[in-house]
């Protein structure tokens, strides 16, 4: 299986990248494609490259994160994300990581790979891991921003199928995001919403509310784009408020009694809430919906967030998880 | 001084409403109308009805939290809410407080309070108050889930009004909720909304995202109800999360180490801590845009929340916060 990585996305692009890669390659015995300007990669690979599991493909352009997505897309075809989304097109590669620019990512595989027949949009879904062994997944997290209620309930299958496949759930609850519990409650959008996903064949449910994202209320929690994209950023920031109060607070604490250094982490387990709220450990978000598995990471990835979202990418491939929505997409549409 | 407050809303009313009010009684020096079953309400304050401050006015009829709230206020005139309007409409009471049926004190305080001249739509804020004596206003936190680009301009004029008048905050920077910096970000609803402030005299500073709500990016920020109202509450669901896990580390931590019982909570500010992501603290939100200052305390209040209420209802009096809308929306539109 050989996956690849943009080498160039991402605020600490490209020495973390290359770190997460060659972790990956060792911890996840996958082979690496990393993609972007090989003189640069050669030369901080260089001790990896003799080994087996690395490879590099000269990518020669690089997408900035604020440039105008469907421009950059069409203007730089040597860019490290069309070149990358190329490999999975041309089945080089079995899937696709970035740390790049989202909009970008999405429109290289919308032109290149292609929506899976029968979907109207594709979706970006993501995992919020707060509460410990029981994650939820948020879709759409931020691929569309103004949506009918037909897309909702796509979201909801794609979403559906994917944590079907990865976490193993055989039938996983899927909410709808709304502002109250009652079938009555919300926009016209999630009102009109609810009507449909009443009449899917999912196990829709009902509506969940902000408080219970965290409490595993559903497996799968289908919103707007707009909304899941302000609704994750919220969450991530407060984890960074708290991860940064907390290791004050342990600081002075550890000082005031005289504590070995390390005891409010390994007492307490402060460590596993900081993985817990650490983003890197999530392993990014996918895309569904479209002609191949493609695993966007976050744009402050490190070499811990690539390597985990290399591993994500690697789960998604031994699952099928794009042939799979597509067989069933079919089944629903024909 | 009277403020009326709504003795039968909330998880914990009467008996904790009760206790709210009679303590904001001692601590603020105002008078308070209790409105509710006066024959419950005489047991529950009888040692304190022979002193000054507390009065019941009796109101028979009790909103639920899910009943349909314009039906519910139409249906039953005699309910504490509708009574307790009413006490400021007719200008017995300069302010009402509830923790009862949101749509309903919104479905009453349109009715029989009206909204101020020249605007389209009233609206809920509130303040985020997680980062130390840095609180955020939000508004719209939930009364309208559909929004025109007009409406979110109305809220960013009475966000802009409540901020500068209630934390003395001479041009308060207004900031739209959006999922990116950029001004071509956003849906269709947030990009013409972008458009429309930019050309008023408000302190307009452009797109927050979810990650700034917490660092005071800006001291108004600007969303629709929908969106509004699924942040607060996320955040308040991770709030819960936290102090939860907070106080079960706190203990295993303090025996371990066998420290005395309070050392966490006094040495590390855990307390502090817990109180800024305390909604008991916050005070409730208010009501903006109607004839009359009416604060919507939260369905989970007990006495120091009422009690906290109650205070922002006196600030909001003493400040004269619906007079000055009046006036400032008076000279906006003519």
């Amino acid at each position: 299986m050989i996956i690849a990585v943009d080498a160039a996305g991402g605020e600490y692009a490209p020495r973390e990248i290359v770190k997460g890669a060659i972790k990956a390659v060792e911890e996840y015995k996958v082979d690496i494609a990393l993609v972007g300007r090989k003189t640069i990669l050669q030369m901080l690979a260089r001790r990896h490259l003799k080994k087996p599991g690395l490879t590099i493909i000269d990518a020669n352009q690089i997408i900035e994160p604020r440039e105008s997505p469907m421009k950059a897309v069409r203007t730089k075809p040597d860019s490290s994300i069309v070149v990358g989304i190329n490999l999975v097109k041309d089945g080089t590669a079995s899937a696709f990581v970035s740390a790049g620019n989202t909009g970008a990512i999405m429109g290289a595989a919308l032109l290149n790979l292609g929506k899976i027949e029968g979907i109207e949009r594709s979706a970006i879904g993501g995992f919020i891991n707060i509460t410990p062994s029981a994650p939820t997944f948020l879709i759409d997290a931020g691929a569309n921003v103004d949506c009918r209620p037909e897309h909702l309930v796509w979201f909801a299958h794609l979403g559906s199928v994917y944590v079907r496949e990865i976490l193993g759930i055989s039938s996983p609850r899927v909410g709808l995001l709304n502002n109250g519990e009652e079938e009555t409650k919300g926009s016209r959008l999630i009102q009109e919403s609810y009507q449909l996903l009443k009449k899917t064949n999912l196990n829709f449910i009902g509506n969940v509310e902000g408080q219970d994202i965290l409490k595993k209320a559903a497996d799968v929690i289908v919103t707007d784009g707009f909304t899941g994209n302000i609704v994750l950023k919220t969450i991530e920031g407060m984890s960074d408020n708290w991860l940064y109060s907390l290791a004050q607070a342990g600081q002075i604490f550890s000082k005031a009694y005289r504590l070995p250094a390390q005891a409010l982490h390994r007492d307490i387990g402060m460590d596993s809430w900081a993985k817990r709220l650490d983003y890197q450990e999530y392993g990014g978000a996918c895309l569904l919906g479209v002609n191949g598995n493609v695993v966007i990471a976050h744009g402050r990835s490190q070499a811990k967030a690539i390597k985990n979202a290399i591993g994500l990418a690697r789960k998604m491939v031994e699952r099928g998880i794009s042939q799979i929505i597509k067989e069933e997409i079919y089944e629903q549409t024909n």
